[in-house]
């Protein structure tokens, strides 16, 4: 086993599982949070807790940072510039392509590599299968440090534009979105009715699985830029039928807002000569 | 194979794969649709087309309506209130368990049963063991037309009042459209890279399959009414991320309307004090 030494800056809950599957995969750890306790953990699991970020960056050559935002990336690095150089930088924080790109340039000002990366998992899956991490960046700081980044999930590169691997983090946060604010408003009209959530989320689910593979179709059309094609559900129907789910939910006595701006859209594709297409089409209306 | 007499109004896309099942399954199957040209293909097959509602109805004990909504359902039967007698009336069209009630009471006033339906395929699906429909109403009706019903999918049966099928429906329904949406914001990221919707499509729907069990897991904490236990995602984070969404949205030229609503709510969650908590506690802002 080849021991790094790794410093992790941030120990939320996401930041204290990177920093605790690298112990466990025996790395060296130097770890550093605003609120100190939050070390003690790993301090009894055999981490270095540094007094300063800036202790933390000297202490290895990789440092891993997960903090809150990008504005507390800021915060935390902008006084310590005088140490960056020679380290990679590996930002595990959410935040967007212009921020990623943003802090790829800052750092290679300040003498460091930069790798920018979205965590698709998680706290407690950290180090299981279930968990991927999306890399990009510069490809020689990527294969340099691959293997100890393995630690956390399986690593997918995205290619060196820094801001890759944050447009795909937010494009799957915003599919897991849509299921958590389309299954809240359903769990929503089955409390209504005095049900429970428990006895009817199995439907839920199986029913969800059947709508697993809906992206693959969708983007077949999408890169087709047709959206008329053996069209079975058509969208005046569904706009029709969507119309539904606000009487529904005035009678049950719920807020529908959830549920509002797909409608919005559909009806006004609907208004474009578009009700005899597919649904899919609606993504035309999200550009600007 | 127990042959029965089926009387099917409305042959849209989806009424016309329900009659199809039932010429399939060697049924007796008399069809009538507002638009008489698309009773021809299933008279090639074997159907008889009526001329007039009536005639459709006065032709089957069974009578399956599927057409767009409540108010066509209105226009195509309430002039033939003289005729319902006897008849146990299956409407598969989409409406509010509000609609399937009142409905039911007025097929009850002209002597007919009635069976409230929620066809949960798109109609490609019928008669495969993909497609279940969701049905409630009288048990007696459910089970005496049962083996027919069969022809569509797997047949559930949710109880005896009319409203439960149209309210799971919806319930399933609003989960699609919530998987729909954020697949779309996905797609409009994707595509304002110039990337292909195509090549991203498998990750999303690998990333999907890792939310369908979502719902069991919110359940638990909705029906327990408990947000704080085992967090490992705080709300406050959460909120504080998906601001994120609206500044990539704004970076990359495309609207976040579809994100906006869950959001705002979030933001409340966490203006509230439950920011410690888990986001299902939005849910508890759905109620009126
Ligand atoms: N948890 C997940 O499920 C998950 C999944 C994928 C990605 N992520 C991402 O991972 C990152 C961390 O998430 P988390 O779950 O660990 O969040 P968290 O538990 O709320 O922890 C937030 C961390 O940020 C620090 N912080 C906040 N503002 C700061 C500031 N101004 N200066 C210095 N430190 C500051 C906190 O320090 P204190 O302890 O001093 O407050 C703490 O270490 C986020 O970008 C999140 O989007 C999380
Ligand atoms: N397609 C699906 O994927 C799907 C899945 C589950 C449930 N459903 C439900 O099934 C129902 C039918 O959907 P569909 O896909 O078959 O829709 P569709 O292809 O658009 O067909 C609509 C049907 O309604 C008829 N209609 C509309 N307004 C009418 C009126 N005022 N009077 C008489 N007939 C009228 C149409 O007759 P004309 O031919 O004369 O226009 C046609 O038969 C809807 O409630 C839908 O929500 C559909």
């Amino acid at each position: 086993m080849n021991q790094k030494a790794v410093s992790v800056l941030g120990l939320g809950d996401m930041g204290a599982a990177l920093a605790g599957a690298l112990l466990a995969a025996g790395h060296r750890v130097t770890v550093w949070n605003r609120t100190a306790a939050k070390a003690e953990p790993l301090v009894a699991r055999g981490a270095t807790s540094a007094d300063t970020a800036a202790d933390a960056i000297v202490a290895s050559e990789l440092v891993v940072v997960c903090l809150l935002d990008y504005d507390s990336v800021g915060q935390v690095l902008a006084p310590h510039t005088d140490v960056l150089a020679g380290r990679t930088l590996v930002n595990l924080t959410n935040g967007t392509p212009g921020q990623a790109r943003e802090m790829a340039a800052w750092a290679a000002d300040h003498g460091a590599d930069y790798l920018d990366g979205g965590i698709m998992a998680v706290p407690p899956m950290i180090a299981t299968p279930s968990a991927f991490v999306l890399y990009s960046g510069p490809s020689g700081a990527f294969e340099t440090w691959r293997t100890v980044l393995d630690v956390f999930g399986e690593s997918r590169y995205l290619g060196d534009d820094a801001g890759a691997a944050a447009l795909q983090d937010l494009a799957l946060l915003s599919g897991m979105y849509g299921v958590i604010a389309g299954a809240l408003h359903a769990f929503a009209l089955v409390r209504s009715t005095g049900g429970s959530t428990r006895e009817f989320a199995p439907l839920l689910s199986e029913w969800l699985q059947g709508m697993v593979t809906w992206p693959v179709a969708a983007a077949e059309q999408i890169d087709a830029g047709d959206y008329g094609e053996n069209v079975v559900s058509n969208l005046g129907m569904q706009a029709a039928g969507f119309a539904n789910h606000f009487i529904a939910a005035e009678e049950q006595g719920i807020s529908a807002e959830l549920l509002r701006p797909l409608h919005e859209l559909m009806q006004r594709r609907v208004a474009d000569g578009h009700g005899h297409e597919d649904v899919v089409g609606v993504v035309e209306l999200l550009k600007r």
